[in-house]
């Protein structure tokens, strides 16, 4: 995938970086991680610093000191998460702040400018986030406005486009809860309307694991092969591993760096608890043949020894860990693919990890 | 000054690392400021993880993944904060950990045991930090068990050396609270006992200013110029600049690490305290011209975001500004000391501050 600000390699995994920065890490951590593009978020930087402030800076990149390749989701996601302050329309969404209370509206032309602004390189279309369960009624009705919008997102960030003469990326994003036939419809049309790459979001929300990949394949077989297909939010390595064997190419999740903050370590052999008191004096690394910084240089016992003192360098170096275990999956992943032997890896990585092949 | 470590050149700053690690910092973030030798608690390692835990380990060392100097504070500051948990006698202190009320005692003997353990390079007698204010009375009696301490260890210490074979340093503390007389005493009795260098203890705890320096020249004027001479505790920028006049050679503070994380800044203009309204959208770095990561490549706008968002690289990109202040102000002093322009450095460096010359 070629940007403004580089190549990313798919299937890619992106780091997300919420508020303008990656939790816990520096911009020279996440390149020697291998780490190629990174997510922000257009809701949380709108609210804090602000859209101008980001803007004046000469936008995202230039504001976190970033120069690879960012995409910032719309906020459609948090908006919709907010659910006692928000209330939509066809207009947009009208929501009040997570931090302040004070009240906003989100538009599709609107969050087009705002990431105009913010200047990613990939720019997601604002969309509705179905929740589950919805009613079959509800559901239908949000994925056509969430059509609707995308139509008007494509509208305004082609005219934004040309009077900036920018080189942005617009991904549709395809919704329609658990129902395959809103997934295709809604795949259908966000290819009719025509975007760089799409996205399918919704997903990994609260519904049984079936349903993810009923409503997943659904949109994947509609969606074009020779675009990016980015699943939001989904994971969990093995349902990364899962997606790439159905053609996904994108994918961000907090797992790794929320996990790391917590003292959940992942391990080609599973996930290891940090804090667990048998770890006290094992002066193994977190993972034998790890390649990172933490498992070059420190034992368990002393990661744990920093998670139990409460110290800000346990996260550090626990983020680092996760964020190379899943950064080198998605290596083994591309090699795997180019070799030829994605089946074998595939089998190899998930038996590893003691997950149910599917 | 060489150890077994190493070479450290003074006068030298130590980061702090009380618990195994320089707070939100990793080895080779230490390395790239410029740390030459970071300063660990014997008190605290003892608690957590433990003296066998960090003796299997291998040593601190390997146990933390730091292979330059390391000093090892005893404990004696940390004990004696612990006010109503602890108990003197001549054998020890017997206190109560922070931790969970478990009962312990520290004896002179035990404590040297408890450093060998450790293997810092240079470990620090047990003694008493003599609390501001004390009666005349108490201050004698206590410099007195210090001096007694003082010799016990020096003892063990010499036992287990040769035990051992190990190539550990030990200092000396100096105590007498603010008394010119009792500072000059047991700075001499320091010197009889016969130290590999000096530590100048229980200052900066609450006395004036003026005492403090009182004190602390009565000490330096008795202890020897050709062993290095340490002033513990000691913190603020010009305060270290004046006792390098007066011919200290290492100090120690939390200052830089523990402003760092609140968002105070150390410049050679003063102080910046980056949570200010001000810097909402300020693009300048927190110090032009500063070499340091944070402000080759972030501005005060962002880094006052990251504090303003809760963000933990808000910690990490702070610490690491205000270590590098302190580290090349030392820098800056060697270099003035060697060029015979420490004077001139002195002048300019206090003016920038804006702090009185004294």
């Amino acid at each position: 995938m070629t940007t403004a600000h580089g190549q990313v390699q798919t299937p890619a995994f992106m780091p997300v970086g919420t508020q303008g920065t990656v939790k816990a890490m520096t911009p020279d951590r996440l390149k020697e991680l291998g780490a190629e593009i990174i997510l922000g978020n257009a809701y949380h930087l709108y609210l804090r610093p602000g859209q101008n402030v980001v803007k004046s800076a000469g936008g995202l990149h230039r504001f976190i000191g970033w120069d690879r390749p960012i995409l910032t989701d719309s906020g459609g996601f948090q908006v919709f998460s907010l659910a006692e302050l928000r209330k939509i329309s066809e207009e947009g969404a009208a929501f009040q702040s997570h931090l302040d209370g004070s009240p906003h509206l989100f538009t599709p032309e609107g969050v087009m400018e705002l990431e105009a602004d913010l200047g990613a390189d990939i720019i997601m279309a604002f969309d509705e986030c179905l929740p589950y369960p919805s009613t079959r009624q509800y559901a239908e009705d949000s994925t056509a406005r969430t059509g609707r919008w995308a139509r008007r997102c494509r509208r305004r960030f082609m005219e934004l486009k040309q009077q900036r003469g920018t080189e942005q990326a617009l991904f549709g994003i395809v919704q329609g809860g658990i129902h395959s036939d809103l997934r295709k419809r809604s795949a259908a049309e966000m290819v009719e309307i025509g975007f760089e790459g799409y996205a399918i979001g919704g997903l990994a929300i609260g519904e049984p694991k079936e349903a993810t990949w009923e409503a997943a394949q659904a949109a994947l077989e509609v969606l074009p092969e020779d675009r990016p297909r980015y699943i939001m939010g989904m994971g969990f390595p093995e349902d990364i591993v899962q997606a790439v064997s159905l053609g996904a190419d994108m994918f961000d999740c907090v797992m790794p760096t929320r996990n790391a903050r917590t003292g959940t370590l992942f391990t080609s052999k599973g996930k290891l608890v940090i804090k667990n008191a048998k770890y006290l004096d094992d002066f193994q690394p977190v993972e034998e043949g790890c390649d990172c910084y933490l498992c070059r240089n420190f034992t368990r016992a002393y990661l744990r020894h920093l998670f139990m003192s409460g110290e800000i360098t346990a996260a550090v170096l626990a983020t680092i860990h996760n964020l190379r275990f899943y950064l080198r999956m998605m290596e083994e992943m591309r090699q795997a693919i180019a070799g030829d032997g994605f089946e074998y890896w595939r089998r190899d990585f998930l038996s590893g990890l003691g997950a149910e092949e599917r």
